[in-house]
C-alpha cells in the first residue's frame, strides 16, 4: 500500500507542484478583514475542493459569522475501528505582505528559483497543508483506502489571532476525538535535520494606545507645554525593558520552568555559529538579550516582550509639525511553561499604567493570549514520526523547542488529551512572515513521503 | 488726510464686508497642487483686481511654473522721497478644511454669527488681507494718495512651505529694499488687547531612521536574540529628553539669549490660566516642560525638541508579530534666538549617535533648518504701531514671541535689513488651521483704521 503509494508521489511531482502555485495565487490575507474580501474563503473553497477531490469525506466548510474566516474539517474513517485516528491541522491563511517592494517576485505570482517556491504562504502553511493533502491523495489514489483513520481541522484565521476554531474545537471535542494530532506548522533546524518540536512559547498580544492632549497641536505654539503622545509612547517602551534586553515588568521571570538537562544538553549539541546567526542569517550589528543564556535558550525557553509596531502623528513623506495627539503600539509577550498567561497581561496592564509618564494617559487592550506547552518526547506517535523521518531523510530527527506560538496546539492537548506532533518541512532560511518567504521544493516532495510513511507506521500500531 | 479716510472706512463696513465675502468664497487651498484647481490663481486674479480698483500702481501676478502658486506685487511710491516706504506681506492662500464636517456652515460660504465672520480664511489670512487693502483704499479713494511710500508682497503657497517667495525676495531684493515691513499675519494675545510679535522661533526638522535585523523577523522565532528597530527607535526617543521634556543634547541650552527683563515682565502681566490652558484648550492631563519657567517662556522663549511622528512594524487593524528590522521618526526643533543652527543641528546628529544602542544602527537626516528672529523693540516702525493701537482700541500693545515660525519674516529681515513688524487682528477663539475659522468683524473694522493710522504715523517718519 505504501509502494504504491510512494511511486504515485513520486511520478505527481511536476502536477502537485503546478496544483500548489494555483493554491498560492489565492491572497488569503486573514488580516483584511473587509466584508468585500473573499480571498480567505476562496482558500477555503479550494481546499474543499481538494479534499473532495482526493476522495476524503463529509467535507464542510464553516462559517460562524461574516466577521471570522471560515474552518474546513473532513474525515476519513474506514482504516479499521482497531486503528489510531489522527487529526492533522494546518491554516489556509497567509500574513500580510508588506513591505511589498522587496519581494523578488510578486507575493501572489508563484515562481519556483533555484529549487525553492517563492510565494506568500509557499511554507507557512498553505505548502505543508498541501503536503497533508497529497500523502492522503497518494494513498486514496493507489489503494482506494487510508492505512489509519483521519480527521481533518484545516483553519483560515491561524494568522490573525481569529478564536473562531478554539471554539469550535470546545464545541465539537467529541467529534473531533482522535489518538493523536498532527500540526504542520513548523520545520527543520537546519536542512537534512528532520526536526520535531517539544515546546512552544504561549503568546500575548496586546495593544498600547496613548493619548496626549485632545487634538494634534501646532509644535511652534504649543511646543514646550504641551504633551507628546509619540513622546509618550517611546518612554513607556523603553521603560518596559533594560538596555541589554530583560524586561523589567515584576515578577516576569519567576514562574519559568527552566528547560531540563536533558533539553540543554541536546541544545548545545546542535549546529550553531552565534556569529554567522547575528551578521549572515539576521543581518543585525549585535544580539540582544541575557548572556548568560545561550541564544537557543533566549529564543526557546525564555519569555520575550517584543514591540512588533509604532505608529502615531506624521512620519511620511515631507514634514508636519504637529504634536501627536496620541500614538501606539502592538506589543507581544511569548511565554514559555509555567507562566500563567491571565497573571502576566494583568501584571504588564499594571506595569504600563506604573511607567506611563503623567502628562499622558494610556491604556492597553489584551487582544489575545494563549499559554506555553511542552510535549513529552516518549509517546508512540513521536517515535512514529521519527521512524518516517529516517525512512526519507536517512537522518536522526533532532527535538527541539519553537519559539513561536501555535495556540491551538496547545488547546488540541488540553480539550482532546491527544499526543500533539508539532513538526514540518520548512528551512532556516524560508522567509517566514517577511519577503520572498518560499519553499525548498526537495523538502516538499520529501515531506508528502514521510507523512505517508508517518501514516502507514501509525497503521501498524493499535488505538 | 487721515481723518476723511477714517470716515471713508467708517461708512464704508457693509461694503467691506461683502467684498471680503466674495474673497473668501474662492476656495484657495494651497496644498492642493493638481494642475486643474485653479482656485489658488482666482484668488490672485481677485486680488490683483481690488488693487487695481483701489489706485495702487504696477500691479503683477508672478507664476514660476505650474507647480508652484503666484505671487502679487504692487506699489505706490508718490509719497516723497523722504518719507519711508513700507512693505506690505499677507497671504492669500488658505489651510485644507478636513474635518468638514465639524464646520457649522460651509468653510467657502461666508456667513456672520454673534458679531463673527465664518470661513477658512477669515482669519488667516484673506481677512488681514483684505485689511492691507481697505486701508489704502481709505487713503486713495478720499484724498488720492498715501502718507508713505507702499510696495506690496502677498503670496500663495503660505499654507503649503512653499518656496517661491523666497526665491523672489532673493532675486528682488533691490525693488523689494523699503524701511519696514509690515507681516500682517498673526493675532492678538486676548480681545482689545493689541499685540506685537517680537521673535520667532526658528526650526530644524530631521527624519531619524533606525535599523536592526536586514529584514523583519518572526517574534516567536528571534525575539530573545534579535533586534528590534522600534525599540531601539524607542530608546533613542527617550533618552533625547528628561522626563519633565529637559532635551539632553549637551549644550542645547548654553547658547540661548534669554528673554529681556522687560519682555519677563510684561508676559508675566498677560492673562494667563494655567489650568485652563491645560485642561480645557489642550485637552492634555497635564502640561510638560521646566516648572522653573513660565508656560509663556516656554512656549515662546526656550528651545524645543518634539516628536512629531512615530512609524515602524505593524500597528494596524489585527496583529503582525514581527520584530521591526526598520523604524522612524519625524523630529523637529524650534530654536531660540541665540541658537546657531549648523550648530544644534550638528550636535543633534551626534547625540542621536551616541544614544542609539549597540545593537541597531541609527541615521539622521536634517531636512530643513531656519534660524530664529527676534525684533527689536525701540525701533520707531514699531513704536507707529503701538501708538496707532493705542489711537484705536485705546489700550497698550503687549510684547509677545511666538512659538512658531513664519519663515518669510527672518527672510525680510536677513534680505532686506529692514525692521519686521509682525501683527494682527485674530482672537484666541479664531481656529486657526481649524473647523470654524472666524474672524471678529470689530477687529477686522478696527484693523483697517489701525493699518490706516500707522500709516499715517510712519508718514510722520523721516526715510
Amino acid at each position: 500500500m505504501f509502494a504504491n503509494a510512494r511511486a504515485y508521489w513520486q511520478s505527481g511531482k511536476d502536477k502537485f507542484l503546478a496544483d500548489l502555485m494555483k493554491f498560492l495565487q489565492i491572497p488569503s490575507i486573514s488580516a483584511n478583514r473587509e466584508l468585500d474580501d473573499i480571498s480567505v474563503m476562496q482558500a477555503a473553497q479550494f481546499v474543499v475542493k481538494q479534499l473532495n477531490e482526493i476522495g476524503m469525506q463529509n467535507v464542510k466548510l464553516h462559517t460562524a459569522s461574516l466577521l471570522e474566516h471560515p474552518l474546513v474539517t473532513a474525515d476519513w474513517l474506514h482504516a479499521g475501528s482497531d486503528k489510531p485516528t489522527v487529526l492533522l491541522y494546518a491554516h489556509f491563511d497567509v500574513q500580510p505582505v508588506d513591505p511589498v517592494h522587496l519581494w523578488k517576485s510578486g507575493p501572489f505570482r508563484p515562481e519556483v528559483r533555484d529549487g525553492k517556491l517563492f510565494a506568500r504562504g509557499a511554507a507557512d502553511d498553505k505548502g505543508q497543508l498541501f503536503i497533508l493533502l497529497k500523502a492522503l491523495e497518494g494513498f486514496l489514489k493507489t489503494s482506494g483506502k487510508l492505512p489509519v483513520n483521519i480527521k481533518v481541522l484545516f483553519e483560515g484565521e491561524e494568522e490573525s489571532g481569529g478564536e473562531h476554531i478554539a471554539r469550535y474545537l470546545k464545541a465539537n471535542s467529541a467529534a473531533l476525538k482522535a489518538d493523536a494530532v498532527l500540526v504542520l506548522d513548523s520545520g527543520m533546524y537546519a536542512p537534512g535535520m528532520p526536526t520535531i518540536a517539544t515546546g512552544l512559547r504561549g503568546l500575548i498580544c496586546a495593544k498600547v494606545n496613548v493619548q496626549g492632549a485632545a487634538g494634534d497641536l501646532h509644535s511652534g505654539e504649543h511646543g514646550g507645554a504641551a504633551p507628546n503622545a509619540a513622546q509618550g509612547l517611546a518612554e513607556i517602551l523603553t521603560a518596559l525593558k533594560t538596555p541589554t534586553g530583560r524586561v523589567r515588568i515584576p515578577g516576569f521571570y519567576k514562574q519559568v520552568i527552566a528547560p531540563t538537562k536533558l533539553e540543554l544538553a541536546s541544545w548545545a549539541k546542535l549546529p550553531f555559529d552565534e556569529e554567522q546567526y547575528c551578521r549572515q542569517e539576521l543581518g543585525a550589528p549585535a544580539l540582544i538579550g541575557d548572556k548568560r543564556y545561550s541564544v537557543a535558550r533566549r529564543r526557546w525557553a525564555l519569555p520575550t516582550l517584543e514591540v512588533n509596531g509604532i505608529a502615531g502623528g506624521y512620519a511620511g513623506e515631507g514634514f508636519k509639525t504637529v504634536i501627536p495627539a496620541s500614538a501606539s503600539a502592538n506589543v507581544s509577550m511569548r511565554l514559555v511553561p509555567g507562566m500563567d498567561p491571565e497573571k502576566v497581561a494583568a501584571d504588564f496592564v499594571a506595569f504600563v499604567k506604573r511607567v506611563t509618564p503623567p502628562h499622558v494617559r494610556s491604556e492597553v487592550e489584551i487582544i489575545s493570549q494563549a499559554p506555553a506547552m511542552v510535549v513529552d518526547t516518549a509517546n508512540p506517535y513521536i517515535q512514529a514520526a521519527a521512524d518516517a523521518f529516517k525512512q526519507i531523510f536517512n537522518a536522526e530527527t533532532v527535538y527541539v523547542r519553537v519559539g513561536g506560538s501555535i495556540p491551538i496546539a496547545a488547546d488540541f492537548q488540553a480539550v482532546l488529551g491527544a499526543p500533539v506532533l508539532i513538526t514540518g518541512f520548512t528551512l532556516p532560511d524560508c522567509n517566514l512572515h517577511a519577503p520572498n518567504e518560499n519553499l525548498d521544493l526537495a523538502n516538499f516532495y520529501a515531506g508528502i513521503e514521510t507523512i505517508g510513511a508517518y501514516f502507514a507506521n501509525v497503521g501498524k500500531m493499535r488505538s
